[in-house]
């Protein structure tokens, strides 16, 4: 494609992008598709080009709209936020026009170096001191494993270097609570701990892990023979945004020189605005935190922020020497290659810098704000209305609900719980997610799509009570 | 930002990256700028926002454009070609504009779906039977993880769920050449293998594994009681694109069911025209292979292909699971999520679909084509011109060169090679990159970018012999 055919078909898609979004409200926000549908209308003709590009267009419209479950739709209250900013779209956009490929600070300067101060302005954004370092990953499931790895190897002298954790011969321990993410077991598990190895620390009645329990859990492995090598802390958890004591979790690792990676994907983004970061007090004591910008924030995904204080304990298990990667500027430049598992990288800090650029930080606090709010009414509404109830405490803008006629065994409001969900959901009129919490089914409601106002919410309360009360 | 402001500003951006790339070749390859000259120039008043789009255009001008060496550039030779076609970046711009959110098939149907077409069109296009399915992840670097994760899972039956690697009684062995990429060893050392446990095999002439020497040592492990897990083929070595024999390798690792990565990062292009799928003969014997689309074929980085024959024995040790990730639709639909490291994952299916329907495929077979013709011309042209020699075969794209004025040691012929290429570099004229083979330095001339005809492989010969051979 030349540029003159990409001016041509460019204008043309960022119309389509343009009206798209403006017309995002007026459709379902889950797909209409079944297993195999979107497969099955995708013809491979169109794979064989070339075929002009409003013929492309025409086909994408075709195959791809019916199976889109839009998360950027208004009344989207799945998983958690994942906002795409049209700024933070411009940013990207510029990002592969540019054709930047950073290896090296050598293969482009301005990819590293913009990354460099775009992480240290978003540091500073979220009220972290200047002895925290930041670099761009793709999600925080790599954040988590990049940080585990990095613990693995602090707590065993580097055994990479060695024999590997297959010649260790103490059992090293990883800790985090019952409702930490998925990814925290996945990580543990690829990073070599096993299953044996990753303990689970009860929660209290707030969801939050129970800093005594793991006290008395590292002290026990102690006493085994066993090294406490790291514990994930949980800042805003997925399933009812519990949030772990991240003071008292420092107060316990510090002596033993455990790990800490504070998993803050979601609640990062309202460390934004001063008044909310008083929920990860003590996260200057820790030694990683994943904060995703791709969610609640509304960059471009992915845009994942893994920030440390030691650079060292990052750079050293993560470093990569090749003869084709030598730089003159040796030691003086940052290599972000070393600073996580991918060597090629795209120059991602673009994205965050237009998003910062065009919209201004204070529009997203005040989204922030906007998004707590609505929960807070939400869940004030749903605690006043008979039948219904709020299973955790409303720490940010995730609700969590459940709906009891009365009557039914714990079986039966199961199943009314998942039916009423899946009835919202095939309405098209509001997504929302349901999770298991104390090992029964509720409901999530996240708020915080950037286009979701009060009524959205209330739409969405609607939709609820006429698909769970008329059952 | 709103869609109308949106629909401004991406007008203005998609021309600004139209310029850009019709006047690319009028710039200088590479970066002048000295380390920290991007960062000083960087207001932070930018990242305060708002402001309006021009300005912020003004300002990526600024700062951004001195600092960028362009891989885009049709004089680029450097590492191995890192194109991003425009087709694909108005892919990669829909995907970004739609703001889809792949965590499950559910969240997103279209971006599952879509991606399991495409990736099965990119299969058969390199001409692999139906026995491989394909997963975008996001670079090689990741792909040879996750492989030499799921060796090690298969050799020790899933460590991971019991007391992980750091439980085994036996030592795991991974095997690769010396010529094999930086990444192989990193993934070795985060796999937890350890640096004792990774074993280097030797090369022939032509710097290729030299399989007897394999068998030889995956003999002697056995007899010491070690196990092999995996061997690591580079097709297409990122020095001098040496290529191990497939064949040869997977007869040998057969018997002992040890896992085979095939590293086709750069070469996986070149099996999109029929001539060159000798150069991997024998990878329907391989467990897994990495070929990157966005190296030479053209889509914007990030867009790896990670292959496998036996699904189960990635998704295993990849799986995740999590309630609130849970879907009605269960067996019946793929999972991509526990195809690879992330959890969420963008729609990066469409700037593949849209490279393949926009230019069409002889398009990019005509250019490997175009590329390989050009690499054989310059080897031939420098074999043929006094004190400059070829050091290795040229097997695809990239020519492996050192000039030789005579009477020199080697630490000063070293200092010499250095010395020129850098001047090429300096002068803006050519991007070329610097490796060692066989502890000796040399430059490699990689060609590929998209838009390098013969005149500008002409050039940059013309600028080589202009800086080596005037001192």
């Amino acid at each position: 494609m030349t540029p003159d055919e990409f001016r041509s078909a460019g204008h043309e898609l960022v119309d389509w992008i343009a009206d798209f979004r403006s017309t995002i409200g007026d459709r379902p926000v889950e797909a209409r598709v079944r297993p195999g549908d979107v497969r099955a209308s995708m013809s491979l003709g169109s794979l064989d080009g070339p075929i002009g590009f409003t013929e492309l267009l025409a086909q994408v419209d075709r195959v791809v709209m019916p199976g889109m479950t839009h998360a950027q739709h208004p009344r989207f209250f799945g998983f958690f936020p994942a906002n795409v900013s049209l700024s933070s779209t411009l940013g990207d956009l510029m990002s592969t026009g540019l054709g930047a490929i950073g290896l090296s600070w050598q293969s482009n300067p301005a990819l590293t170096e913009v990354e460099e101060v775009v992480c240290d302005r978003m540091r500073r954004l979220v009220g972290l001191s200047d002895s925290w370092h930041g670099v761009i990953s793709d999600t925080a499931s790599s954040g988590c494993l990049v940080a585990l790895l990095c613990a693995r190897e602090r707590a065993t002298g580097r055994s990479q270097l060695r024999g590997g954790l297959q010649r260790e011969r103490v059992a090293l321990r990883v800790y985090a609570s019952s409702q930490a993410h998925s990814s925290v077991r996945k990580a543990a598990l690829l990073a070599g701990f096993g299953l044996d190895n990753l303990r689970w620390v009860p929660v209290d009645e707030n969801h939050d892990l129970d800093p005594a329990a793991l006290a008395e859990m590292i002290a026990d492995d102690l006493a085994a023979g066993h090294q406490p090598a790291a514990v994930v802390a949980s800042v805003g958890s997925t399933a009812c945004t519990a949030i772990d004591p991240v003071v008292a979790i420092v107060e316990v690792c510090a002596p033993h020189d455990v790990w800490v990676h504070v998993d803050a994907a979601l609640a990062g983004t309202a460390m934004l605005v001063p008044e909310f970061r008083g929920l990860w007090a003590g996260v200057e004591g820790a030694d990683s935190i994943s904060w995703n910008p791709h969610k609640w924030m509304g960059t471009a995904l992915d845009c994942s922020m893994y920030l440390v204080r030691d650079v060292d304990a990052l750079v050293g298990p993560m470093s990569t020497n090749a003869s084709y990667l030598a730089s003159d500027s040796g030691d003086r430049v940052t290599q972000y290659r070393d600073w996580g598992i991918p060597l090629g990288r795209r120059f991602r800090a673009l994205k965050l810098w237009f998003q910062l650029g065009l919209d201004g930080v204070p529009s997203m606090q005040d989204r922030v704000r906007r998004d707590v709010d609505s929960a807070r009414w939400l869940a004030s509404t749903i605690a006043a209305t008979p039948g219904w109830s709020v299973l955790a405490p409303v720490r940010l803008q995730t609700v969590c609900v459940r709906h009891d006629p009365g009557g039914r065994s714990a079986a039966e409001l199961d199943a009314h719980t998942l039916g009423w969900a899946r009835r919202v959901n095939e309405s098209g009129v509001a997504y929302l997610t349901p999770a298991q919490l104390d090992d029964r089914w509720m409901v999530r409601v996240s708020i915080g799509a950037e286009a979701t106002t009060r009524r959205d919410v209330q739409a969405a309360w609607a939709a609820m009570r006429s698909e769970a009360e008329d059952r």
